[in-house]
């Protein structure tokens, strides 16, 4: 079945925001066998729009829009959408309940406007997607043919009902359309380059199922895709290629699919017993963040200490005065007592630490911005890492907030 | 002059990658006067190309595709850019001198292809837009009231010919398009149906400048929009207009354009001369990293204790064990009692507090996932809120550190 998505807003031409909700649709819709031929932007130009719905009903079988659902007068993507398919738009009062519901329990304080009735205007003959992420419903309507979906436009509404409302309407609709089976490999320690030399004859073979390579932020991903008639069949195919590179590259494949590094962490730290603490500088508490991002790590992490000044670290972590005095806040010396200082406080297994200059600010020619300091702490002794990295203060962060999970789960994998 | 963009690329219909493309061009182009009024995106099959590029130069006076310049088969734009403009190819040995040239700097290892011709053939009558950033050129053709231009598709090399080539040669055809200028406001603790209802006089009266609101997480966001022959122009129709919106709006406004809202409470530490903390359960350290993303922020920033179980809410910041028992750790008297022990632990003036149920596990009916307390204490005294927040446990983690910092800022603002 051939789709097209309609993306609405003029945020999206004027280049302010990426345009995630089109990315994410098409991955799902891919993956469940449906082809998604066209992408199409436009604005809250009421010609334009439907000009654009016409064609893409036109030319595709299936046309899913995002955006334009909201309470404002901005909001016309379900008003052009029912007139392109003569379907005028009723107000449904059990919708309407579902709203009122939706804001008094997240805002009691707030007086329901006049405006929100729009959210309950539902086209005739439409069936209602549920939204529980946010106030407005979504609508699917089938009818001659052709399908019009309409989703709302922030992307983790649009994600909530699409996974919890659209994949079971369209598969009572239309049944199994087929299955794209994608398997994805992180590696967090060697790069793009040496990777594809490690496994160049397998990139050149390929044909089903086929390889892909990504830089991402702290990490390199490789994709593993194939279609079959069901995602047995598909998964089949993508399984044998998955065992020979596990086999090639080993252990520097630390997770799989869409899995952060923080929940290898999180599976080692529960199957030896132990627990972990951080205390962190120039990440500011995003170690800790990245580690909580896992449900249940409450069970192995006890916390992370931030400790932003010199005599924080002094008093919280008990970093002598003398080693800050001597070799800095950025320094082996440094790292390797904060780390040895969170797992006293926390009562840790195993702490890491951070220090660093995160920058665009503080940079020397000997303490460039981008240069952090690791320590882990730990029953087999203390061990400290250095690393340069590129971008932005944000990047830098995140960069070394990687890097210092990474460093906390090989210790406990190769030492514990 | 309308500008439709069409980029070209199954791995953009596959969402296998982000369309960096379109963003930076939408930007770009908006900036400088031009009106991007579609994107439409569209894979390597040469009826839905041919049919897309007909409808864009019908719509549109300029038309820009990216991809589809390289050497290989699938690579299909600009021949059928030539067909569908009746601007037939014609080989260009300059130009095969820069493709061999660039090559041979490289990549001395590598031999031509055959197919490398391919990159060489330019429409009749169109320019060649130097890339130094790969071998294929871009091309630019201005014919009988329209303009095709065809960019590679790599974001380094579209940007090098964008930036290098396209924009010169824009300006020597149709000079200056004048300027749009934009302005943006954030508000943090009121809904967007509410904020239309204060300014729905200046929305619905809007046309230069314009207004526009956006849901973001954790804040609503609204831009005011104008074009004017310069920036000064332009920035002088957005200006009165802001004013308005700040007299209408007063203190919910926080921050102004892309500033996150911690960057307000950085001027607002500095400006008191007030040092801040935070003690983060449920958030996992996430409050600090927002904090911390603001360079310099160590001049007012202590630290964040992240204490992840009660025994080390009780050890760091002294929360009475009873007050655990009677109460859980998921309530008012520990939001407070946390509060008060960072405050303690660090000797701050102010500190903020998190604890609550992220989930997607651990909710009840009367401690739903999503619900958080915060704490701020201060020589004011200590104050507790509550929030309710929708989402995933990343999207929940999100929208309350968002939260503790404005809570922290308002602190800031209103007792001290």
């Amino acid at each position: 079945m051939l789709v097209e998505l309609v993306t609405t807003g003029s945020e999206l031409l004027l280049g302010e925001i990426s345009n995630v909700d089109v990315q994410y649709l098409s991955q799902q819709l891919n993956t469940m066998g449906y082809s998604v031929i066209y992408h199409t932007t436009v604005g809250d130009n009421p010609q334009r729009m439907k000009q654009v719905l016409e064609t893409a009903l036109g030319r595709a079988d299936m046309v899913i829009t995002t955006g334009g659902l909201g309470p404002t007068q901005g909001d016309m993507t379900k008003i052009i959408g029912a007139e392109v398919m003569d379907a005028p738009l009723e107000f449904r009062e059990d919708v309407m309940e579902g709203v009122v519901a939706w804001i008094k329990l997240r805002h009691p304080e707030r007086d329901l406007t006049e405006n929100q009735r729009r959210q309950a205007m539902i086209p005739k003959g439409a069936d209602v997607l549920t939204n529980e992420a946010g106030t407005a419903p979504g609508t699917a309507l089938y009818k001659s043919g052709k399908v019009l979906i309409h989703l709302p436009g922030p992307p983790s509404e649009m994600k909530w009902v699409f996974d919890h409302s659209v994949k079971p309407w369209l598969y009572e609709r239309f049944g199994s359309q087929g299955y794209i089976y994608s398997s994805y490999m992180r590696i967090y320690d060697m790069g793009e380059a040496r990777i594809e030399e490690t496994i160049m004859d397998l990139v050149k073979n390929q044909s089903e199922p086929t390889l892909a390579m990504y830089a991402r932020i702290g990490y390199v991903e490789i994709r593993i895709t194939a279609k079959g008639e069901t995602k047995e069949a598909a998964q089949n195919l993508v399984e044998p290629m998955k065992e020979k590179l596990a086999e090639r590259l080993g252990d520097v494949i630390i997770t799989y699919d869409d899995e952060p590094i923080a929940a290898a962490l999180g599976r080692t730290a529960r199957k030896k017993g132990l627990t972990v603490s951080a205390a962190e500088s120039c990440t500011g508490g995003l170690v800790g963040s990245y580690i909580t991002d896992i449900a249940g790590s409450s069970a192995y992490f006890l916390g992370s200490a931030g400790t932003y000044q010199d005599e924080i670290k002094a008093k919280l972590l008990g970093v002598p005065e003398k080693t800050l005095q001597t070799y800095t806040a950025v320094s082996e010396e440094t790292a390797a007592a904060m780390a040895e200082g969170s797992r006293a406080l926390y009562g840790s297994d195993v702490a890491v630490s951070t220090t660093g200059i995160a920058g665009p600010d503080g940079g020397t020619d000997e303490q460039p911005v981008g240069l952090v300091y690791f320590g882990v702490a730990g029953p087999k002794g203390t061990v400290v890492y250095k690393s340069v990295f590129p971008g932005d203060r944000k990047e830098v962060k995140e960069r070394a907030a990687t890097k210092a999970v990474y460093h906390l789960l090989q210790y406990m994998r190769e030492r514990l």
